[in-house]
């Protein structure tokens, strides 16, 4: 099978960035499932594990989410069988998804959506499971609308891949949504994907929302540099508030800010559950079909902005390149 | 009415550390009562709030916990009438409890417990609310004692006067606690308040977690040096847990430690409801009323240590320097 990877932590810049390897075809043996990849989608973490790798002669195969159709399943498979259609954010302990097949563990993966295609579909777990796991889970917020009335979630980089599905997940579930967005098109986006007022990250966002009637947020989720965000949040959030933050950087951000309203820090890592292999990680399938089922409802849409075609090495580059930039609206998609 | 206090900021160490004041009895209004105080007791926070004054020539009283007898009610007061006994930690925003009366916010008092003496009750409020809200309500755990059963909590400093009152609810609750103690005296009196094994916080505690056969805790409870704590805390508590502390200091402390495990690092700071007056402060009513009636069903006890008689300048300087020196057992009581 065709896979493509890198040996050495290498530049978005070299010429040879990726390469491209002719691997065995992989077996699904216990509770894992073989699947056939349809569709890729990269995210911040893409980049990250490949800055990180080590020059030790091993293949890396990185990419993360995918859609794709089962091809075997191991011995313990409950759930699945051979040609269903999944999609998955699957885990960074193991080969990722740039790959024709890849091997994944059926507790974390979940059927597609019928009704979008592959390319819809990958670009969401990786982001759903973060946007989901960190409102629902770890900040608490209830999954009762009733409960949320009234309440408002401050969501920083509301156009970005995390900030286009946690805005939808959160305007669904009752909460009012305001989102930053600094340019008209990522404004635009943001507001086609559940933000309800957008105000701009490069100005203060106290009187940004004062001047929308809004004093104090109930919950701040900063999906993009918590430390340049960290005065207005500490701000802006309410006593008894819950910040969520899922990257850094965190040098110089000033513990002693949360004392006096109570604040509470949640960090998400997606990863998390595979990395530690945690009792909980079935639950990353679980909330993977109940995102699934409210995709099939109409109640939430793919966050894809981009198609590229063809998993190739120019491809992934470019992918690779384009997130390097920080610019990114939505999800960009690479079709197998 | 006598009361004690400082004009300026001062060392416990000075001859005149306090001053004895008489003054015009207050009078209740809207929502508040007054108290006659009958005993009061003293926390960390008393020689935080001495060292903060200002010398603007207004006189400050200090003290927070406090048990009294209600002497009047302001006109909105509900559930409240003279002679009732009640027990509070009040607000740092208002005059303190070291004093014959004092006004307090109906909705942040209870009913003493009725089989507690004042100055047993008196040792309780601000440790009570501190715990009952760092666990139940920022933590989110359980009360339900099903759902926390094999779960661990660790409290850091389990002796001290939060600890004495959060290893008691924790207990009662389900969970299985572990507090951490380092001296035989303080191993003695918090395996009389609901820790059930301790540990020594001055060596490494995985080592120690690991010969009690606990590879992991999912809670972290922090009632001391949370610096000095922070790395052991990472390397014991569960993916996906969550640390509470209440005290720093907090200066170099690795933010980036949440990450791979997904943590959430909760503050609490029992005041910030009276302070920033929110929405919750009705609360501290409810809670302390829990709490009392846990205390006359006999499943929790008083956290008293020690008793000084008489409100003066000598025995709350007194009061003051134990604090100061840091090697507090529960708590310690001044009788009006």
């Amino acid at each position: 099978m065709k896979a493509i990877g890198i040996y050495k932590n290498t530049s978005v810049d070299e010429a040879n960035c990726f390469s491209e390897e002719q691997l065995d075809k992989p077996v699904a043996k216990g509770g894992d499932v073989l699947v056939q990849v349809k569709a890729v989608s990269v995210n911040p973490v893409d980049t990250k594990q490949r800055k990180m790798k080590e020059d030790d002669g091993n293949f890396r195969i990185l990419g993360f989410d995918a859609a794709g159709i089962v091809e075997e399943v191991g011995e313990d498979v409950q759930g699945f069988k051979p040609g269903d259609e999944v999609f998955y954010a699957g885990s960074v302990a193991r080969q990722g998804s740039n790959s024709e097949y890849q091997l994944v563990d059926h507790q974390v993966i979940a059927k597609k959506p019928s009704n979008l295609s592959f390319s819809d579909a990958a670009a969401l777990p990786l982001t759903a499971l973060t946007a989901w796991e960190a409102m629902f889970e770890k900040m608490h917020i209830p999954l009762d609308i009733e409960a949320n009335k009234g309440k408002t979630i401050l969501l920083i980089n509301a156009a970005g891949g995390v900030g286009s599905i946690a805005s939808q997940l959160a305007k669904l579930h009752g909460l009012h949504v305001v989102g930053t967005a600094s340019r008209e098109e990522t404004e635009k986006w943001a507001n086609q994907h559940g933000t309800e007022q957008t105000i701009n990250h490069h100005k203060p966002l106290h009187q940004q929302l004062e001047a929308l009637s809004i004093e104090t947020v109930d919950y701040v989720f900063c999906m993009h540099q918590l430390d340049k965000a960290w005065d207005d949040i500490i701000e802006v959030i309410k006593p008894e508030g819950i910040i969520a933050a899922i990257t850094g950087p965190v040098e110089g951000i000033k513990l002693t800010d949360l004392t006096s309203k109570s604040l509470t820090l949640v960090w998400e890592y997606m990863f998390t559950r595979t990395l530690h292999q945690t009792d909980s990680k079935y639950k990353q399938g679980e909330i993977l079909t109940k995102v699934a089922q409210l995709l099939e409802e109409g109640r939430l849409r793919t966050t894809k902005a981009e198609e590229l075609e063809g998993l190739t090495v120019e491809n992934l580059q470019e992918a690779h390149k384009r997130l390097e930039e920080g610019s990114m609206i939505g999800k960009l998609v690479i079709s197998v």
